[in-house]
């Protein structure tokens, strides 16, 4: 079946069985012959060593993953054209119906999505967006546009600042591809409000993928709560609907005033912030004695952060020992781990490892991931990170 | 530190150690020593060889599950009496106090509440109490009154009828505790309601770890659905809320029938029964071509049932490749497994390797298990056994 005008990749046996097993990407080793020409982001035929079709793919020059597949169907059936890419974006946004009722949530979640290397959220009525394969960055701006068309979106704010995109041999930038002045918008978790500033804070402006599990910890929660690593407070205003009080404790002194500012606007007189680092907060608490009904334990991702693996193990260890130790009998603890580079049977071994270490008896209530805006796709484990252990220690 | 009046069960190094390392089960294999004397569901002070105390556990006679850890204290500090199961009966129906909109909710998760061998559910005013436990079967006309007395319940119905007294050399028994004549009770699963027979239905009545798998699916279903294993139709009444219509499958009978009254009941008129073997069905579907846009799928612990975990797994496969491929674009799997031989990370294998051969990308929408009420103990594997997995395939 010719590829309708469309450059050839021929991959190796190797990599032609891992794509037909389901597995959209794969990496220059398995290529066998590269596409003719050049061009940014283009999409290709590929075909196995035999030229039998695979499918339709973004090429990336530069990228060690060469090819993201879009389509296992040939050009001449579905061609991966602005057309076939629409229909990508109102099919991702359709599966968001369901979550009509939020102003704060992603609406395109990469690969999961059939979208490689695109991720786009919304905060009210403005948007950011994120590329990561050189085919969706070459795309972006009119990405940006249909994304106007389809929401209303009064601003689109290029987020393409992630370290990922070193990765994919692409420039990082952050600048506005639709609106105009500031990008300072609302949104909600619940009851509760906050501000985001698109082009001025860290990441994609908040931590949407941890909302779902900010609501559960409030509903969960109750008593004296503990909310370690804060940033904007995401979880500590959603326990301070049902607990008696919070401490939230930020090291970043910014996140730390953000966090004071989204408490009053709200309400939430319980909330207290203490600007410092958990583990030695922990520390302190095992000296002192105090204790806590609820703990929320939401580090950054120690695994990326630190040597690798084994001291990001050590670390994840002691931080879920100390917050167990801090708990009162029947306490929640909620630990979460937002390493891709930690699974989740072994993030689960630390919690329970630290559980034995405690001497307590230690329930599981729940395990969670991301919400339902940032799906897993069940043939790329890479695009799962976030785990959450809804734990009591008795 | 002498145990006060306990017999003493001398064990191996290698059953010290498990444990203190947090389990609280050992097996007969493990004991160097059995206590003097004799005597049904006694509490035993247990010692390591050097006779060190560990704590104080119910010593079974004939189980091969010798010792269930009741408490790590000695008798001097924590007597295991009638003041101690008490306590641990409170506490455990205090865990429940934020399920108190729930009339039909497990009391008593064994284990993992502290209680070995200890099951109790409520309907209504109804409870059901199950021993699997020599300890907790030589208790239960005690237990059953204190529970009266904590809950004013006005029937304790005991299910001793599970196939997991024989191992423990218990005889099966159903015989009323408390109350007279009939035991029939109803519930509420969210809006619908439900009615049991404690003392003629299979099980202890209904499938109460499931409730909360129910609520979600009909929360996230829509369009028509498909509910396979469909028992007395707790799933199929749920997406009935949300969907346009239902087919639930069972191959039982008198469960069909069961499927029919709840329907009617609760005015669910787009609810069709089908009293049929769900892979007959399944198989039917391939060569019509009927498709659906949710599908559930709840089969009975097929690892149990059958010849061993291989011909559970393919199964699974089957089922679940069967399901996917029935499935609309776009269309909600909740697939389960409640066999305890299978773990969850080898039940995700098998509907991840069936979406492969359904060649369909698959999004992992939520991992969920048993509900709040239905605790896992961390450091007894054992007490997991139910696994749910809601996924979309695209």
């Amino acid at each position: 079946m010719a590829a309708r005008n469309l450059p050839v990749v021929r991959v190796s046996l190797k990599g032609a069985k891992s794509l037909r097993r389901g597995s959209p990407w794969l990496y220059r080793t398995e290529l066998v012959e590269p596409p003719a020409g050049e061009g940014r982001g283009r999409v290709v035929a590929v075909v196995d060593p035999q030229g039998n079709p695979i499918g339709q793919a973004f090429y990336a020059q530069r990228s060690p993953l060469a090819l993201r597949l879009l389509t296992r169907r040939p050009a001449t059936e579905e061609p991966a054209d602005e057309a076939f890419f629409r229909r990508r974006l109102e099919a991702s946004l359709g599966r968001r119906a369901s979550l009509k009722h939020r102003d704060g949530l992603r609406l395109v979640h990469g690969e999961a999505d059939l979208l490689p290397g695109l991720f786009v959220d919304r905060y009210g009525t403005g948007l950011t967006l994120q590329t990561l394969s050189e085919g969706m960055d070459a795309r972006k701006e009119w990405i940006a546009r249909v994304l106007v068309e389809l929401t209303g979106a009064t601003h689109v704010v290029c987020r393409d600042d992630a370290s990922g995109r070193d990765f994919e041999g692409l420039a990082r930038q952050v600048v506005l591809l639709h609106g105009t002045g500031e990008a300072r918008f609302t949104y909600h978790e619940g009851e509760n409000r906050f501000e985001v500033d698109l082009l001025g804070d860290m990441k994609t402006g908040a931590f949407l993928d941890q909302v779902d599990n900010h609501l559960r910890a409030g509903e969960l929660a109750r008593g004296k709560a503990l909310d370690l690593f804060s940033y904007h407070g995401g979880f500590a205003l959603a326990l301070s609907r049902t607990c008696d009080s919070v401490l939230a404790v930020e090291q970043d002194p910014k996140a730390s005033e953000r966090i004071q500012a989204n408490a009053a606007r709200n309400g939430r007189k319980n909330v207290t912030v203490e600007n410092a680092n958990a583990f030695d907060v922990l520390r302190r608490f095992a000296e002192t004695g105090r204790r806590f009904d609820t703990v929320v334990l939401d580090p950054p991702g120690l695994a990326k952060r630190r040597e690798g693996l084994a001291t990001a193990l050590r670390a994840y260890h002691e931080l879920n020992l100390r917050a167990l130790k801090c708990l009162e009998p029947e306490g929640l603890l909620v630990t979460c781990s937002c390493s891709g580079k930690l699974d989740r049977e072994g993030f689960e071994r630390v919690v329970f490892s630290a559980a034995e270490d405690a001497r307590r008896p230690v329930q599981i209530l729940e395990r969670r991931g991301a919400g339902l805006d940032h799906p897993v796709l069940a043939n790329l484990p890479e695009t799962e990170y976030l785990k959450a252990l809804y734990v009591r220690a008795l």
